[in-house]
């Protein structure tokens, strides 16, 4: 062929570099042949999905033949009513990785650019220059997005700007007066996407006020994940929240039917599943706590976080200590692409699962 | 705002008109309060979903809080048995309306065009216009795609060929002749997209093989579709079979988990059910009959369809028919987007909802 068609490969996709995942239990499994493999590595929810969510899967079974609600009313209602927003305030993705992407594809394209901070999460990048744009990078101050620096990295091509709060994968936050400040700052034609994935974990009395923001500014889009605290990585549900003429055109460019409807009533549950966020919140923290000095006790260099994860560094090189920790069974994750070699991300799981990370990585020190 | 942001939309987004889904039972109940709503409006599978693929939804519970393999390995490999290529002539997509977007994304900007027939498939325009480029229709012979003229619009700047075999909503063919003649005559430049979302149904002998000219054209994508004869419509997932060069082009500007976990973990059964497809494709054939020489016995004039819908048209305009036909609370889809405004869609369903369609259209006549 194929040297032909592929000329016509537009903009920013010859080079692009997709997202890679972490390694499956399934894989590692067939790989080193453990019995008990431990999945540190993409930052799920330990305690499982919300358990009210799943008691409602076998209820499906009659309509799956049909279409999902293309507008995702019933989930908007429970979204718009948990968040205290209007229907039209909402547009819901196939994950909230979804709702990065119609961002880039609403406002990006080969004559623009994005910026984000180095360090910050993949996907900024990825939809950037799949659009064909180009993404400025912002250097981090303590591992932390320097937002007092974003606006000096503006230039008159720029049409969006990303923030991860907290970031992944160092696990930092910014307060929300950093984020305040830095809207007002923003020129008023440029979209500011504030990716709060890991909201619903932080604990800080000083972070990000969401709502007020959006009252403020028009050109702020924030998203949520129900694959974190919700325990729903698998299928695939977030949601984008701005003013309502910005979502109508996001709207405009989704798939019809982007998100399922097992996806769809699963999220309409868990959301209300009060109890299992609470808990999912608790064993987080209290984990955290205890991870934290475990690997502060080892001599390991660990960036603080108020997410679900921890990303610290020793005497090794990352890529090696994943391997290595891949085989004694526990899968975590190496931070290669995100220009942090030395490092390791590790997610907070339960009691046992930690206690099996720290005795394989004891061992390996 | 909002002025400011939206002046930096892309090109196209801004008269962009977004897919219009059928009317839902749950709406149509709501509005006209009927007990029992017969919908045959989006061409859904009238004896639901793969009962295999039903069985394992309970099985799912346990890793819902794990995301999906992104790359789909197990759906490939029963993909790649069933179609007889190899996992990396494969891409997956969240419906095969994904796959339509990537192809667009991939290959289509402001500067150029694509090709589809007057009277296809919605999504054909839509994908194009969101990626900002411009659609060249060719005009239907017979209210079938006139492959033979294809060739005489292709301009210096088309990028992309979107066919649709069979095509909703005409419900018409090509044979596999006439799409052969016109991949041999298109530039290996230009890419062709097959769209076979019916390709079950179809029992004409000479309809097209695709396996065939996937062997001897490189600038083919074939996609295909579990919303149609797997009843699967809710759960998103289709598929695009190509070159592997060209797949691994697409599979760089998807998102890293495009397609849920429940919809791979029953697409995986929904292939193989031999059984529910034999069944499906049955009582299509024998439904279409009914209900094609129903229609004409009506005075209806009928496009012949090989798909699971018949469109046809008499004595009205389509938005009153459908309206008229919801208020006896049969849903059914009017097709004046295609420019088809004194035609009806309706979807082949079981024995009882043909008849209890009928007997509302008779009553309305």
């Amino acid at each position: 062929m194929s040297s032909n068609i592929l000329n016509n490969l537009n903009p920013g996709i010859e080079n692009l570099h997709p997202y890679e995942p972490g390694r499956s239990i399934d894989e590692v499994v067939a790989e080193f042949g453990h019995h008990e493999v431990v999945k540190l590595a993409s930052n799920e929810n330990p305690l499982g999905a919300s358990p009210k969510a799943l008691s409602i899967l076998a209820e499906l079974e009659s309509d799956l033949h049909l279409y999902p609600d293309g507008n995702g009313t019933k989930l908007k209602k429970e979204i718009a009513n948990h968040e205290n927003v209007a229907l039209d305030n909402i547009i819901i993705g196939n994950g909230s990785n979804e709702i990065l992407e119609l961002a880039a594809r609403a406002f990006l394209n080969s004559n623009t650019s994005s910026i984000a901070s180095k360090h910050a999460f993949a996907v900024y990048k990825i939809v950037t220059q799949s659009s064909g744009a180009s993404l400025i990078e912002v250097p981090t101050c303590n591992w932390t997005h320097d937002l007092k620096s974003f606006e000096n990295y503006i230039e008159s091509d720029t049409r969006v700007i990303f923030i991860a709060n907290p970031n992944n994968p160092t696990g930092t936050y910014n307060n929300h007066e950093a984020v305040h400040s830095l809207l007002k700052k923003v020129p008023s034609s440029v979209l500011v996407v504030l990716d709060c994935a890991y909201f619903e974990y932080v604990t800080k009395d000083d972070y990000v006020r969401p709502l007020e923001l959006l009252n403020e500014f028009d050109n702020l889009l924030v998203t949520k994940t129900f694959s974190k605290i919700h325990g729903l990585a698998s299928i695939r549900v977030g949601y984008g929240i701005a003013n309502p003429s910005l979502i109508e055109v996001l709207n405009r460019i989704r798939q019809p039917f982007n998100v399922n409807s097992v996806a769809q009533a699963m999220a309409c549950i868990a959301i209300n599943d009060h109890e299992h966020i609470h808990q999912s919140v608790e064993l987080n923290s209290q984990q955290y706590e205890f991870l934290y000095n475990k690997l502060l006790a080892l001599g390991l260099d660990c960036i603080p976080s108020v997410g679900n994860f921890i990303t610290f560094k020793g005497n090794f090189v990352g890529k090696e200590m994943f391997n290595n920790l891949m085989k004694k069974g526990v899968i975590v994750r190496s931070v290669d692409l995100y220009d942090m070699k030395d490092f390791i991300r590790v997610t907070i799981g339960t009691e046992a699962e930690n206690l099996k990370f720290i005795s394989a990585l004891e061992e390996l020190l």
